[in-house]
């Protein structure tokens, strides 16, 4: 018996695009986000949102980090060797590729996030990036920093995620949940070579957010 | 005017030896403890300490590493970059010391516990190791397993315990405790070099035991 003409597919719902498109226009007030390895010249940038963390669980009295004390620990050993610091930086226009950032550890990452309304960013200015400097209007708008860590009932390695942070006018946006789709990420494109599997340990971070020291 | 000779200091209660005296003989039963770095062949013993702490965190349905699987993952990058297991020893005679385990970026430490009554370890051949194996009566009693992390609030890099296991047999005879020190040592030792001052991470451990998926 012939097959009966399969129906139509059902027309999938537009969606909006994830990725920098060429040549097209973004629908509404689109946000571009990227994310890339932190680079020494973050530094005053990633100092303000630590502290701002710290101001969010109550904890400033505990935050003694300065620029300096940053600078001379965060950088120390290769990225996703020990502690990595993923930025996350948002802009009003597509970034343009610049030189200082094209990691070969880490291509950076882009996203279009297209709002209903435009962001009112009081703080812009103290956290325009160096990709603003450079002719945009890049912004900081959050990071995250993980480090390797190994699950011995598993006998896998994985990254564990020890702050996330996105500036208050920017939640709500899907941008934390990119960030920890970067490490997820990461962590299995590290398990299809020398890590052998990897997982992100999500847990500490959604269940006890303040159960370790800082 | 002239002091007064001072009193003769009090005589301080005589103390056990806390490392392994040349020529003296220890009092009671000595025990002697050696802590080092894992090496490949102690994999057999690991992987039974791990389902021996999973079975006392009731979570042995969740433990599936096996000693092919530790053995592809745990010994991948240097020690104290990445994740880094130290080894406890027991012994009934004072260690000997052996090429295996002269890793120069840690040298085993050793301590002599004096015990009142001899330890009946009913898994003695099950855990003995290499160090018994070249002429001692050497076993393997515990293990601590941690990994570089970093405080953001401090600015400080130091060390994250995420598993301590001292089989049943040798618990409450400060074993634990050597264990935990010997990981404080290593990192306030890496403090006064690139770590550029350190700290360790005790409290998720003493806190939330189980709050980490594994």
């Amino acid at each position: 018996m012939a097959a009966a003409a399969p129906p139509p597919p059902p027309s999938p719902a537009p969606e909006a695009p994830n990725d920098v498109p060429q040549g097209s226009t973004p629908r509404g007030h689109p946000l571009f986000a990227r994310i890339r390895l932190a680079h020494p010249t973050d530094v005053p940038h990633i100092h303000k949102l630590i502290h701002q963390m710290a101001v969010f669980e109550r904890l400033s009295d505990q935050c003694i980090a300065t620029e300096a004390s940053l600078s001379s620990t965060l950088f120390t050993s290769p990225p996703f060797q020990s502690f990595t610091i993923f930025v996350l930086e948002v802009s009003h226009t597509p970034f343009v590729e610049h030189l200082q950032y094209n990691n070969p550890a880490y291509p950076p990452i882009t996203k279009v996030v297209n709002l209903d309304l435009p962001i009112n960013d009081p703080d812009r200015d103290l956290f325009r990036s160096n990709g603003g400097v450079l002719g945009g209007d890049a912004c900081v708008a959050g990071f995250v920093l993980f480090f390797p860590n190994y699950s011995t009932f598993l006998a896998k390695p994985g990254f564990y995620i020890e702050d996330l942070f996105v500036r208050e006018c920017y939640r709500r946006k899907g941008l934390g949940k990119m960030l920890l789709s970067a490490v997820a990420k990461q962590a299995v494109k590290m398990g299809s070579g020398g890590f052998a599997g990897s997982l992100v340990m999500l847990s500490v971070l959604m269940l006890a957010p303040s159960s370790s020291l800082r």
